[in-house]
């Protein structure tokens, strides 16, 4: 057949959604480092196949297809809400990691839904709530997946700084004042946080913030409840520091919070198993897209999920990727220390699988730079940092920042990789002329 | 604390989507059963559980979890369109449905898309082609769950009536042709069809009706391409008669056709796994969409999938489901015809789940009527047939069907369960004095 001389097909007339939306750009870096298993992907946040609970899901899956009834409620459908016996048992965990009773959360198992990895939650959230025009406040850097999920929505995101304490929850108040003030607050629906070990900054809201942060939303919850969405998903990969409560521990009546918490970094991203306590006047709301969606999440997954909180295994293997990413995390800020230049800053995660990187300005990080092809040809893939920023009032984004996660790399990869970006960024401000080497660089120069 | 003396909680406001969606039926029906093992569900669509696959599964996953590369990828995140190997093993099976070579499709593994169900397929579709107002046309009655979410969307879904040969193909033409003449033609999006032994009447769109579709279509794409959503979750569930191939197999250039299949109803629901084949310029952006859903389906569950076609357990269990759906399917025919008065009237399916009852007028089958009620009374769950139907012009549903499905009751409880069905029938059109008794009621009332 002669494909030439064919008429060009019609088109498809999407609907205004999907031309709102962008491939989120995380999929083609997670393409990318599927497909390519030498590079050293500082990228994408996938966790270390290293560590994956593999003989514990052997054991797992063995107990339950050994035991027939079990078997078969797993390879059955469930509902939509999600495995019964394994919301109750997240509902336990929760009261373990806020440190108090359910009730004083007014929370109960019928409050938690599963879903397919937390990401479904941060899309039902929004897409339950957010109507073209209406608002989302964010930190600025944000996880970029959903910030992009909103933007599809038609959401405007709106955004106040952060520092090493976490989002700026005055600055908060002070925009929701000014949106107050100048009209369109009742169309601010809720505050994005990623309140533990932030993507993609590593950085955790500090304790007197989070109870600040409640207070501000119920003070401008006017005629309408201004909800706090807080994406916990790198909660339990906590390294040192402080445990703290989650901003949803303070909300007493169940009414202002949504808390979003996932198996995937924990334990293993192939469950794609997540889970969400959020106020009764959304979860029915979220259920029926979600009945829409998929009519409820693998079940297969939810009963493995069960039985790793039940045996043990889950704790255990916690444990163990703790101390696995700790070493890794402890080895990328020390080679970060020894080869980077000094002009170049980084944060010190208590957690999490981030470290954000901020260059002098005259360094540019972003997908077309000089720097990303030039870490490529140094086999280094980083996520560029401006995909996680919104552009302010004069539609600047910064482009000197980078997000490097310890996550997937091999740890003896580590400082190889560290060291070729290193002698990138070395490179380029020698060629600006503005270069002030690290010690070791200057030694490896000499 | 005394709540009675707190103020109410403010309300959430919703975004319109949410607003128009309702919650799907099935949900509630579906929570039924799973919390009423007792109960003679004839309702949700769930498969036995006693043909689950459970040895299958159990060789399955000890075969993955011992080889532990293989086990890593299982537990790891993989792409958003789904595991490379199952989605070209897919491709080999779609082959030998459809007895063509892929290229005389023009498809390839990487125009599949693994999904968490079918389900998400449809409503990603939905979602990448519906603006509030826009048409989706389907058979009346069609898949309420479906048909919900096209609502919950915006879509008017417009309606052509089917027969024994499925959906009335001429009277799609018909309409198509008095869209274009009425003006809102650009509105049509797709054509939704359950092709093989359809939900809910259990029939199949024959042959001739399959070619026509399509050349319907094709003749009414003037600007954009009119799309052809072809639903064909039951199709390996085939009895006797013919196989058919699917109306995507005509379509050589996968320019209009939109087929999706799954392994909930061929394999078990657990995995949560359906695979859909459809043009580029549509898979694109249904990939934008999912990426923001949930970055690809549990990958487990796809490993598990791609075992059981790789080890031959996924066409054997496959002949084990029909040899035992096929007893079932004989035994409800026969007890039908044993039990249900005269007037009464039901569909002979070579395949699927499901067999559709009409009664006569008098009789009203609706969620709240007297039938409905005492069906529950004598521990039976229906599917009233009016969840299926659009209303006509004057507002009407019928309201005189149901749905039968002998997929999840035990064989041995469905005489019991029909003649409890039928009591009910017997009894109701007595007390409106219009009965014809069946010989063998007949024989029971003597």
């Amino acid at each position: 057949m002669d494909r030439a001389n064919e008429p060009n097909p019609l088109p498809v007339n999407l609907s205004q959604k999907a031309k709102r939306t962008q491939e989120a750009p995380i999929s083609a870096l997670i393409a990318a480092a599927v497909a390519d298993p030498n590079l050293i992907s500082f990228a994408a946040g996938l966790v270390d196949p290293l560590t994956l609970p593999v003989d514990e899901c052997a054991a797992i899956t063995q107990k339950i297809f050994a035991d027939r009834p079990r078997a078969q409620t797993a390879l059955q459908y469930d509902t939509t809400l999600g495995l019964r016996p394994l919301r109750q048992q997240l509902l336990s965990h929760l009261e373990k990691l806020e440190g108090k009773p359910a009730s004083s959360m007014s929370i109960t198992a019928d409050d938690i839904v599963l879903t397919t990895g937390s990401q479904q939650t941060l899309y039902l959230v929004g897409d339950c709530l957010i109507d073209p025009g209406d608002i989302v406040i964010a930190a600025n850097p944000s996880y970029f997946v959903f910030t992009g999920t909103l933007q599809s929505l038609g959401a405007q995101v709106k955004t106040v700084p952060a520092d090493e304490d976490g989002m700026d929850v005055e600055a908060l108040g002070e925009l929701l004042g000014q949106l107050e003030r100048d009209g369109p607050l009742a169309k601010v629906k809720f505050i994005y946080t990623t309140s533990f070990f932030d993507n993609p900054t590593g950085l955790t809201l500090s304790l007197p913030r989070r109870k600040r942060m409640l207070e501000i939303v119920k003070q401008f919850s006017r005629d309408h409840r201004i909800l706090i969405l807080e994406d916990a998903a790198y909660r339990e990969l906590r390294y040192d520091g402080e445990a703290l409560p989650s901003i949803k521990s303070f909300d007493e009546r169940n009414e202002f919070t949504i808390l979003t918490q996932t198996f995937s970094k924990p334990f293993a991203p192939g469950l794609k198993l997540g889970y969400t306590v959020m106020p009764k006047a959304l979860l029915e709301p979220v259920l029926h897209q979600k009945g829409n969606h998929d009519f409820g999440s693998a079940n297969i997954c939810q009963q493995i999920a069960l039985e790793a909180m039940r045996d043990g295994s889950y704790s255990r293997h916690l444990e163990l990727l703790k101390t696995e990413y700790r070493k890794k995390r402890d080895l990328m800020l020390a080679s970060l220390q020894r080869h980077m230049p000094g002009e170049v800053h980084w944060t010190h995660p208590h957690g999490g699988l981030y470290i954000w990187l901020t260059f002098p300005q005259t360094i540019d990080t972003s997908r077309e730079s000089p720097m990303f092809r030039e870490a490529l040809n140094h086999h280094v893939l980083y996520v560029p940092g401006d995909y996680s920023f919104q552009p302010d009032e004069g539609g600047r984004i910064p482009r000197n920042h980078l997000r490097l996660s310890f996550g997937q790399v091999g740890i003896e990869k580590i400082d190889e990789g560290i060291r070729g970006l290193a002698s990138v960024v070395q490179s380029l401000l020698q060629s600006k002329g503005t270069s002030r080497q690290s010690p070791a660089a200057a030694e490896a120069r000499r």
